[in-house]
């Protein structure tokens, strides 16, 4: 192995230590903590020899040079803010990992033809602001002057959070970047689901990130006794609800025989009144499908509605559906699968080829370049929490094969 | 028409007036308020030319004298005790009903063979100590020492609310009345569904109280990660639930060309974590089954339990059921039927044959002789509200008919 394990996890263990001490593992974006976590890993950037700057989307780069800066060049990372009591490796794993590999390649002499970008992005995760993925959206030329404008519950504008951190909010009215300046880029992350630990594998190679569709679903009946009306005059809207609920289950399941990755959930539901003895008048509920192909999620949400439209007029019941957010799939480039399969190969790593049904910054960096992405196994597929964990060697086989894919890609 | 129809009028709104003046219609059980309404009416009772008496069970009786005070007696009545901000009619107007055809037998020197008791009958609706229908339960001897010792959030036991009211706790060891002692009771109450008003006609023949079975149901998957977490290993609790509600509802309407009456609910379902990007991890929902016949009621109850237990194996879901609580079905007495149906044809009021879905004071009384009920139609079939409505002609009609049933049952 070529990539240094226990620096690695030193490293892990020392930002993660940078918390909210009331509420660990927490380091929201914007906050003074996150400041803190980014001077720590400037200083870092600087120890590995990397050429440190924050560009206007504030985005913290370390650039290790490469024989040809004329050339696109490579780049790999993820974010170091966190969700509240978010955990010690969603994120900082690929930012880490990304630093661990440009310090080995430093600390052997290996020189890159490319220049290597090591990328913490700024605000993945839903910021005070009421976005997500400030920085990556950046890049891609994603943040519009309304949402500059979004203010956080504290006051001020998501403008001035960026500047603040070093940006430049008035460059940000076009892309930071063109679509010839990367070759290639590749994020490690966490897989946050159980499917490489129940199947013992290192490795998964995404060759997808899933397209997410919110749908708010509203079902409208009458408040009645739940003794005095009979079945056929009453307009129950819990049971059209709970028919669309099974419809949701039953639509994901019926893609388990195809190659695209579909989830189908109702995590939030709520009933009115929600007394035992009356019928339901009311229930709010959220739809979310993620899916691989959007033609494939447009499909499924327009047949889930269905079920809900015609049980709820069978009912007597009021139904209306409206669009909560979508952000569409990315399909990771075959190239930099490839490249990543290679590497697992090389350094002797078991592997699965599987979608991610998480968004990540490497879907922005899909609209740039060719874009893939290393997910490592983590304990009980538990993300987003206290107890989120993943060990040192899984860390570690995670970097050796993002140290060897970047140095196949390089020499494309 | 016999009854006096404004005269009952005046005495529904003389009653309703008193009311806590903050949430309108509402005069608990045990309250000063209540103590205020019986003190107003042993007044109409004795302007009636009635006996008052208050039984051991704490129920305002007013007593008009037949020909053979020796023969089983008759009895009709209610309640006037209500649910916080519960209307004007539900109870009060059977109460009513009964004082007015008593009242008018007086008045037209109508003479009855037997005596003709009007009963107010203590606690109907659930009361501060947690207990309904307390003063029909101490008719049939269903006070348990236990009950007694029920306490109210004020303080206090349910024994000394009884004796404050005129009762007297330590004879209610057995049952107040043997089997013998009334030859027929009819209660008037408003329907408290949307059937009668739905079908314009002016009166329910009540031929059963339905049962009511009330369970909790309890399914407990895993809260997992909406995106990251295949169809395939995920334990959705809202699934299993869901396939349980749609269950209920279908097993209640395939009674639907039965002669049982049945319906089926689940009318409170709450989700945990209840967000929309995490699969369900737990739904505890209440069952509510009301029905004419017990052992239907459990047979359906069965199927639904089934349905979730099945549901919930092949999903990974654990499933529980706990009854929360069980009240028998009472059959309305064939004779007490025949002689409501013949008051109906006699004063040309329309009728129809139909279950009670609420349980009334009379389902106590029909352990101890044949007993029937009166319904008559309510604004938008409402209930337990401040907008519970009945018309003074509605009102009278029913009166009426109590009026002709009482006397066909008198000559007996």
């Amino acid at each position: 192995m070529n990539v240094n394990a226990e620096r690695l996890w030193r490293r892990l263990e020392a930002l993660g230590a940078l918390t909210d001490p009331g509420s660990p593992y927490t380091r929201r974006s914007f906050s003074s903590l996150h400041r803190q976590g980014r001077q720590w890993l400037r200083e870092q950037f600087l120890a590995a020899g990397l050429a440190v700057s924050v560009d206007a989307g504030g985005n913290l780069i370390g650039r290790l040079p490469g024989e040809d800066s004329g050339l696109p060049r490579l780049g790999s990372g993820s974010h170091t803010d966190t969700v509240p009591s978010g955990g010690r490796f969603d994120g900082i794993a690929g930012v880490l990992a990304a630093l661990e590999v440009a310090h080995t390649y430093q600390d052997q002499g290996v020189r890159l033809r490319r220049d290597f970008d090591v990328i913490d992005f700024l605000a993945e995760e839903p910021s005070e602001y009421g976005l997500s993925r400030v920085g990556s959206r950046a890049l891609t030329g994603d943040l519009s002057a309304a949402m500059l404008a979004y203010e956080s519950p504290a006051g001020g504008t998501l403008a001035e959070g960026i500047a603040a951190v070093g940006g430049d909010p008035a460059a940000l009215d076009r892309p930071l970047l063109g679509n010839g300046e990367f070759a290639a880029f590749v994020e490690l992350h966490i897989e946050q689901g159980p499917v490489l630990e129940k199947e013992s594998l290192s490795i998964g190679v995404v060759t997808d990130i899933v397209g997410i569709t919110r749908m708010d679903l509203a079902f409208s009946g009458q408040a009645d006794h739940s003794g005095t009306t009979p079945m056929t005059i009453r307009r129950d809207a819990l049971v059209a609800a709970s028919r669309t609920v099974a419809a949701a289950d039953e639509q994901a399941r019926a893609w388990l025989d195809r190659p695209e990755y579909v989830v189908a959930t109702v995590g939030k539901l709520d009933v009115k009144p929600n007394a035992s003895n009356v019928v339901p008048s009311g229930v709010d509920m959220t739809l979310e499908v993620r899916c691989s192909s959007d033609s494939v999620a447009q499909s499924i949400v327009e047949q889930i509605c269905e079920v809900g439209k015609a049980a709820s007029e069978q009912l007597g019941v009021a139904f209306s559906s409206a669009l909560v957010s979508f952000s569409p799939a990315a399909a990771c480039d075959a190239g930099v699968q490839q490249a990543i399969e290679a590497a697992c190969r090389q350094g002797g790593a078991s592997y699965k080829f599987m979608a991610s049904g998480a968004g990540h910054d490497a879907a922005c960096m899909s609209k740039l370049c060719p874009a893939g992405m290393i997910f490592i196994p983590c304990l009980d597929g538990r993300s987003h929490c206290a107890e989120e964990w993943a060990t040192k060697e899984q860390l570690a086989v995670g970097a050796q094969t993002l140290y060897d894919a970047i140095r196949l890609l390089d020499r494309r």
